[in-house]
């Protein structure tokens, strides 16, 4: 069954370049090695013991993603006891960062750490697993993979491809976006040239946001000229290192289209099904425990990051002002009717999603958002 | 060094109640097969291959707890190929359920799935190892005990006891009581008789709430006869299978005292010391990889328990009123405070933990609550 290409992909593609740019750019950590080495070993089996290529589209290390990987990788090695071992191959260094799921297609590589909207060119259904604008948060994302049907989706489409995918954690919710200006109402947004990725960026175009693409090593000079008015990034963790804050002092919170993306450790699903029982537990339990200590690691390295943003360098946290949430959400609906009208199996995918996001929304609000809101109340300064 | 007996104990012991009653009377699930079976099998090692025993304090397959505590001890035995087979004892089958870190220092068992609170009479510092009022949430939690010295902190305190604690997950943020007369103020709150437990109950006491330790298989009949105007248990999904929305209508949430509660993996030290490095990693890890199961399947299973109690049942949601929140905020620091003096441990750990709190309140703010504030303004009805 060849991959679908539904009616919502064409407005979605431009916008999806964020993470995209920054990999080829090898932008976070600096420390990707970019260039196709020129040979790599063949996978060894001897004496029941075998090796395995992990391939990512991180540069090496990268905070959060490139570490947690690499943690993955080590995991699986380690509980195997050797039996397979897996060696993690960042960004280039194997395959091209979006090539990263071909090559666990064709059998190149073992498996990948990566995220699913990376390949929604094979499908915009993919867009789903990683998370959708105004969708559901890394809990709830779990919640629905583990016990609402989302992997058995997942698993359906993915099958054409021969690759099993698993829940390798998220980053939590991702950070809006760096203003130069205030943005005082929807009117006062509207044709700013505002850097934005992924779905993201297809709701802007909605909304008559002049959406640009920079790569994000040119972000802090787009900044600096004028290029663009507003660059959203990632977090305070990964931001505070890009240095933004030095330019644009409002930093607008939270990223209404990324409230908990989704990372994934997929395995070519031949070799998956071919390994002994204790092995294939071995890798589905480390992709398991790995979305433990992402999580935790992004939330603690971005709650860390923030305080010296406010305190040292004057940043001033900001909300949406309701105008530009309540557009914001008109346009997220349009984009998301379109994606789910491109296949039988993104209607079904979408009223999952939404079912699970229903139910969702009314328990988190009365958790997590009722707890934050009456702690500070209680805390206080 | 024999444990800490601090100050803040006297006060909080009558409160920390609730699982100790709901565990001896078996009233979740209703399978707890209490007292003790006539032997047991002595852990058996032969040709590398060894069988340990796993104490919990839950009834057998309880949801949430005792079901993933299950999950733990079958992916032990399946990641390690039956080399390290892990049979569970559910509360009451092998020790009492409040029992089992005496039997885990004791190497009676080996490991236990439970909750640090429990064996808060060895020392009042494990209070913040499963949480405290208006403490971390489930990640922020995870988050300071992976990233912000928390795990070691956590070591420290068990070391005298010869147990290695690891962190299992949490049920995310718990429902703060059914009343049958709504709460309008703190005059008006102020006398009632509510059961409610652990240092939430400590709080209550220090506001003037009349606290009763009803056994929560009394609970319904105590509401229903007006021998308590209220009670919290855990949350909806647990709730809702106790029917105390039969009798009480108004559902304050969330629990002020009970936002991320971590439940715990831990291990007779000199066992896992003494275990190959392979071994230990996969137990290791099995917490981890639990601690995503877990908590995703409360945040499931309460999310689509909600709505029925507020469709079917005519339940209704409410939040606390203001002045009753601030109340709760002076009162919880009152009792932290004093838990904090009574040992050089109590202060360390107060102070790591309140400084993560501060950190993580601030990003919280900005990110997980922002985004589930706006998403609603979003999305709408």
């Amino acid at each position: 069954m060849p991959p679908q290409r539904g009616a919502g992909q064409a407005s979605i593609k431009r916008g999806d370049m964020k993470r995209r740019q920054f990999i080829t750019t090898g932008a976070i950590g600096g420390a990707a090695a970019l260039g196709a080495a020129s040979s790599f070993p063949a996978p060894a089996i001897s004496q029941g013991r075998q090796q395995w290529t992990m391939v990512t589209s991180w540069p090496k290390n990268a905070p959060g993603v490139g570490v947690n990987a690499q943690r993955a990788a080590d995991m699986i090695t380690a509980l195997s006891g050797g039996r397979l071992s897996v060696k993690l191959y960042a960004a280039g260094e194997l395959v091209p960062p979006f090539e990263a799921f071909d090559a666990v297609v064709s059998g190149t590589a073992d498996m990948l750490h990566a995220t699913p909207y990376y390949w929604q060119g094979k499908s915009p259904v993919f867009h789903w697993f990683t998370g959708v604008p105004f969708g559901l948060n890394a809990t709830e994302h779990a919640a629905w993979l583990y016990f609402g049907g989302g992997q058995q989706l997942w698993d359906e489409a993915y099958a054409p491809f021969g690759v099993k995918p698993l829940y390798a954690g998220s980053s939590g919710v991702q950070a809006g976006g760096w203003f130069v200006r205030e943005v005082k109402s929807l009117a006062d947004l509207r044709g700013r040239k505002f850097r934005i990725a992924g779905l993201g960026g297809a709701v802007m175009q909605k909304m008559g946001v002049n959406v640009v693409l920079t790569p994000p090593g040119e972000i802090f000079a787009a900044l600096q000229s004028g290029a663009v008015d507003a660059a959203e990034w990632v977090g305070p963790w990964n931001d505070l290192a890009f240095g933004l804050h030095q330019i644009a002092k409002y930093y607008y919170l939270p990223a209404f289209h990324e409230g908990g993306p989704a990372l994934e450790i997929s395995v070519n699903k031949q070799k998956y099904d071919a390994l002994p029982k204790d092995l294939q537990q071995i890798v589905a339990a480390a992709a398991q425990a790995t979305a433990t200590t992402t999580l935790a690691d992004f939330n603690w390295h971005n709650a860390i990051s923030l305080e010296p943003l406010v305190r040292d360098h004057g940043v001033q946290p900001r909300t949406w002002p309701d105008d530009v949430v309540a557009e914001m959400g008109r346009a997220t609906k349009e984009v998301l009717t379109e994606i789910a009208a491109s296949s039988e199996l993104a209607g079904k995918v979408h009223a999952s999603f939404t079912n699970a996001l229903q139910k969702s929304r009314a328990w988190s609000k009365w958790s997590d958002q009722a707890y934050l809101t009456i702690r500070e109340q209680a805390l206080g300064a």
